[in-house]
C-alpha cells in the first residue's frame, strides 16, 4: 500500500468490509438475513464517517434501499463506503453491497444504500466536519459533492 | 387474550418485539447501534410478513429511516409491525420503534420504516398474497392499502 | 394501538417478543436450541417486570418448565409475558412460548414457566413495587393474583 | 490428565465449562444475565447427557433455579454437570454454577438446577440408555440415582 | 469433587471449556470456523492465567498452531488449558483443543497451543506472578517449567 | 475503483476489513478480545486465500502472533490480508491488524500474523492453487513468494 492510497483509507475516501456469509448470518432459507446486510451496511458508514470527521458520530437518516436478489450462504459480501457529500455537521455516506459467489471471479451489486450521519462535539451537540476537496465539490446549496 | 386478538396476531395485523438495549446491542457511546436498530425493524418486517402470507417472504425494499434521538444503553426498544398495502404478490410493512426508558411510564417514537416483502412459491418465484380486508382498501392503483 | 392498549402494555399487563428459529439459534439437529429459548423466556420476563415497577430489577427464581417437542428452525416463536402476582417487592412473571410454523396459522404451546423477579432501589435492596389492581386480587397470604 | 480421568471426562460423569462474564454476557447493570445463565446452564446439561449415552439428546424438563446474587461482569463462572440419575431413556443432570471473583482464590455457588434429557435414536424416538453403575444405586422407582 | 481437586481448578491447574459445535459456530462448509477455535483457546487461555495469578491479564503472545482436521458441526470440543511456564510477569499457558464425535467415545486431539499471558497491576504494568511449586521446576533460564 | 483496482481486490492481492470495537467485542478491562482478534485474522485469511484461488479452503496452520498493545474500546480495527506465497496447494496469508483511534488520523501496527489455508477440491482433497505472478517470485524451494 502506498503513502497515498494510506492516507486515502484514513481519510475516509473509501472504506472495506469484506464479510464471509456463514450459517450464523443467514435466515432459515439460507441466505443472507436482509437486518444483517443493513447492519453491516450502517456499520461501514458508520467508520467512513468516523474517518472523515475523527469525532464521534451518529446516524440520522438511512435512505431507502432495493435488494436486487437474494444472497446464499457461502458468499463473500464486499462493503464499499465513500462520502458522496458534507454539510456544515453532516456527511452522506455511499455504501455498496458487492456479492463474490466463492468459486467465481465475477461479483455483482446485490445493493447500494444513503447514510447521512452527524458529526458530535464532547457536549454531543452537532460539530463541523470538514468539506470535501474543492476539485470535488458540486452543487450550489450548500453541500459539498463528491464528482464521482 | 381473546380468540380474536390470537387471529390479529396470528394473520400479521400486528407483530410486536421488544428488546432491552444491552451493552451487546451497543456502540462505544453505549447507545443502540445503528445497525442493531435496522436489523430488529426488519426482523419485525420479516415476521408480519410471514403472518400475514404464511409463505416464504423475502425483503426486496426497504425504506428511508430518519433516527431522531440515540437510544440510550438500558432503554426498551418496542418494535411494532403492521402490514399496510399488499399487492399481488408483495406487502408493504410499517414499522415503528418505540423507546421506553426503564424507569418511565413514557415512550417516544424513535423512528419509523417500511419495508416491501414478496412472497415466493417452492420454485422461489413470486405468488400471490391475501389481499387486505375490504373494509380496509384504499387507493386504486392496484395497490390495498390499511385505512389506519 | 388505542391509548388503552398502549396504557397495558406500558404496565407490564402483556409483553410479546416475536422471534423467528435462524441457524444462529439452533442445536446440530437443527431445532431451536433449549438454553436460547430460556434466554428467551428471561428476557421476556426481564421487560415485563421492568414495565410493570419501572425499577432495576433482577430474576431471583425460575421456576420449572417442560418442554413438549422441539421446535424446527424456520418456526416463529412469540413470546407472551404476564404479571401473575405481586409480593411487597417481588413480581411473579408467567412466559408462554408459543410456535407457529411459518407456512400455518396454527400454533401451539411450546411451554410455559414462571419467573420471580425483585425490584431494586439505587442502594440495589429490594423496594415495594406497585400491587395488582384490587379486581385482580387473589390469595390471603400477603401476595396479590391476577385472576386470569 | 490419567487414562481414568479421561474416561470419567469422556463418559459424562463431570462435565465442566468455564467462561468469563464478558460485557456481550451482561444486562445493563453490567451483571450477568439470567438468561444467558440458563443458556450455559442447559449448554452444560446436554454436553453431558450426550458423553452419558453417545445419541442425540433433547432437553424436555428444566427443574427451577434461585439465583442467590447478581455475578458482576469480570467474574469467572464454572459450570460443573453431573448425571445424577439415569431413567430408561431419560438422564437427570445436576449443573452448578460456580461464581469465581477474578482476582480471589473463593469461590461461591450462585445457583443449581436439574435438567432432564432424553435420548433419541434415528427415527427420533425416545431410546435406551447406559443406567448408572450398581455402585452408585439408589431408589426403587425405577430410577437409577448416583449416591454423591 | 475433591477438596484437593477443587484447589487445584482454582490454581489454574487445569481449567477446562467445553462447547458442542452449533451451526453459529461454522463456516459454510459446516465445520468450526478456524477463528472460533482460535478464540475458544484463546478465552481458556485467559481464564487459566487469571485463574493462576488472580490478577488483570493480557495476551501478549500466541504461539503456532497446526490444525490437524475439519471440526464438524455436531462436535463436542474439549478445550484443556494449563500452567506450562512462569516469568517474573508471566505465565505460559498450553492450550489443547480435544474433539468427541457425539456418537462415540473416542476423541482426538485437533489442535494445540501456547499463549503467553501478563499480569497487571492497577496502574497496568506488569506485576510478579506465583511461581510454579518447586517440584514443577524446569529449566535454568529464569523461566519455572511445569515437567508434566 | 479502476478496474485495475477491482481486479486486484477479487484476486485476493489484498483483503481489507475494518471493524469498530464495541462493547460486544471487549473484555470486562474494555480492551479487545484477544480469541476476537484472532478470530477477525483467520476470518481475512480465509477470505484473502478463498479469492486467490476461488475454491474451498481450510486453515491447516496460524503462525506465531505477538500483540504490542491493549487496543481499546471505541478504535477501529483495520485487518488487511495479503498472499505471501503459495505452494502446490496452499497459500500463506499475511494479515496486519492496524489500529486506528476513532479521534486521530494516525494508526498503529497492533499485530501480524501469517496463516496457511489449503484448496480442496469436490471431495475434499487438496487440489492445485494458482501460482503467484512471475514477476513476485522469490526463493527456489517450490514455493513462490511475493517481492513484497
Amino acid at each position: 500500500m502506498s503513502a497515498g492510497d494510506r492516507q486515502d483509507v484514513m481519510s475516509g475516501a473509501e472504506t472495506h468490509l469484506v464479510y464471509p456469509v456463514f450459517p450464523r448470518d443467514t435466515n432459515h432459507y439460507h441466505t443472507l438475513f436482509g437486518g444483517m446486510a443493513m447492519s453491516w451496511m450502517d456499520q461501514a458508514a458508520f467508520i467512513c464517517a468516523t474517518r472523515w470527521c475523527r469525532r464521534p458520530v451518529v446516524t440520522v437518516h438511512s435512505g431507502a434501499v432495493d435488494f436486487h436478489a437474494p444472497v446464499p450462504e457461502g458468499s463473500i459480501v464486499d462493503l464499499v463506503a465513500r462520502v458522496r457529500a458534507t454539510g456544515r455537521t453532516s456527511m452522506t455516506i455511499v455504501v455498496e453491497m458487492w456479492v463474490e459467489p466463492m468459486d467465481q471471479f465475477e461479483r455483482t451489486l446485490a445493493c447500494q444504500g444513503e447514510f447521512v450521519l452527524v458529526a458530535l462535539d464532547a457536549q454531543r451537540q452537532p460539530t463541523p466536519v470538514p468539506a470535501l476537496p474543492t476539485e470535488r465539490v458540486g452543487g450550489d446549496d450548500g453541500v459539498t459533492r463528491a464528482t464521482v
